[in-house]
């Protein structure tokens, strides 16, 4: 690759001259600096943002952890993040955790080695407290709030009411959650159940609660466990999910017992990711604003990293897409 | 963040002596480097990997340039790649040129400019000719080879001749091939019409081709012309499609249709994406071994950079997957 030397010899100046040139400094003639261009265009010079980042207290680069890639929530929430931090001139250092704490510490502290401006955290998993120290901003997208970092989330409670209403106006009595979790770990999605059932006990229908036990944060698959619980509870006529992912499944068990979606059960998903569209029926669900809950992260954190003061807690709204399985 | 002179001085040592010891370089007695052990845990000091770079010629991140995020078939590549990538120490910064041109251009130069160990490019659009000046590999992933390049792929005429095969021995004698196009760009995935048509004419079996013409890259939604198609050639028995994300259209518009998806029609996809299995019925298709084929760029990427020989280019089998749309 060419260097600053092989730009000074090609156009004929001193590398001072042309570093100069490069960092707008000092007085340059019209001339020198068009030699420079010139040259600079000839040899295809790339200047090179390490050296730079040195005479900076960090690179422009995010870092940014999830707990999957594949996973159609968390490859919209990346699509999204990407895009928002390239708007505001940061690259994006992609870090996949699979859910495992001591691959989201060795990552924190990876990201901190290589003095990124800030870090986007999408785990559940660990706690920030300890990173503190590290004096990089830390925004963690749909977890709780821990001490020093600012937080995105979209409204969980609201949309588990969205969901609880939309089955029982439409005429289901015998109601179903179908949640997942991971070990012992709190996470705001869990709010999606909270707020399904205040609206159950509200308005007096009865509902079942299933937790799908996720043997590794990046399990996908449970039919067998949606299969028997439909299968416990045959009176069930309304199907409220925590992702899409789940709810995609739903509809593959009803088609195997061969129950009619929407007309004997109902479902509604969470997240709206390409998936709630492209199934057959397509997923009622609630829209989870990734994109801009992502936009809102990385103006957080951009912010952040210019050491202005910001939310600590961010709450987007959802709303309620109508598809064909209800 | 602590820096080499706070853990020199935590440590009571000199900070060339500390430095000596983060590098094993010269003879340390055990006490001091215990000493500085304790420093470094105390402080969470995290040595300056940008300053690290300096002293190389290049950086341990590899630029990963892809069309579109989103799409279940790269959110799987850039999955594995992150996998791989990671298994061999490298880091990998992540680019969405959204399939324009231009932006694939500038990434390439921001890759060069932050000194990426190599790039790894899945973007069909831009040639990459000339790019070879600046130094870096490139390995393309489901790309044309271009000069100065290596290229992994999948046997994408195996996959279509696969799929006819499989349509054909199941009885259907009215086929069709949906595939998509972005504006006339050469892509390996045009292959995949090439081996479905020989095998069609082998066996004598008529066969529609329908082109999908995408606007732009990240374009997904083709219900209305897949609808057009089905309606226009109403004989059609059994459908191929470039990926499962438009076989699972083909369902929807299917169900519209009241078209009974396998008994009247079938359908097979392509790249055996989570989609397929996730759709109702699930989705047979052409199993592309993405995990592999992520492997093996990283793993020819790395040869690359440490200047080895490479093959410039690789490809990988394909395999049938039936599930229930056929």
């Amino acid at each position: 690759m060419a260097t600053l030397k092989d730009v000074a010899a090609e156009s004929g100046l001193a590398v001072s001259t042309v570093s100069r040139i490069l960092n707008n400094r000092g007085y340059i003639s019209e001339q020198a600096r068009q030699s420079v261009n010139d040259a600079i265009k000839k040899l295809n010079y790339q200047p090179n943002e390490v050296a730079r980042s040195m005479h900076r207290k960090n690179t422009n680069m995010i870092g940014l952890i999830v707990p999957h890639i594949q996973h159609p929530y968390f490859a919209e929430v990346i699509d999204y993040i990407e895009h928002y931090a390239h708007e505001r001139g940061y690259r994006v250092l992609l870090y996949n955790s699979m859910g495992m704490l001591e691959k989201e510490r060795e990552y924190i502290e990876m990201c901190a080695r290589y003095r990124v401006a800030g870090i986007i955290i999408c785990t559940g998993g660990i706690s920030l407290e300890g990173f503190q120290e590290l004096g990089i901003p830390i925004v963690g997208f749909e977890r709780y709030v821990d001490k020093g970092t600012a937080t995105i989330a979209c409204d969980n409670i609201l949309g588990g009411q969205l969901a609880a209403n939309c089955l029982i106006d439409k005429g289901c009595r015998h109601l179903m959650h179908i949640g997942d979790i991971i070990g012992d770990r709190d996470m705001p999605a869990d709010d999606r159940r909270v707020g399904f059932q205040q609206i159950c006990e509200e308005r007096g229908i009865e509902y079942k609660n299933i937790w799908l036990e996720r043997s590794c944060y990046n399990q996908i698959y449970y039919q067998d466990v949606i299969l028997e619980a439909i299968k416990k509870y045959p009176e069930t006529d309304g199907i409220f999910t925590n992702s899409d992912a789940i709810a995609a499944q739903v509809l593959q068990v009803c088609r195997g017992l061969e129950i009619d979606v929407p007309g004997r059960l109902k479902v509604v998903g969470f997240d709206d990711v390409l998936l709630a569209s492209l199934t057959t029926p397509s997923i009622t669900t609630i829209h989870q604003p990734i994109e801009e809950m992502a936009e809102c992260a990385v103006r957080i954190l951009d912010e952040a990293v210019s050491e202005k003061v910001v939310p600590i807690q961010t709450v987007l709204p959802v709303e309620l897409v109508e598809r064909e399985s209800t």
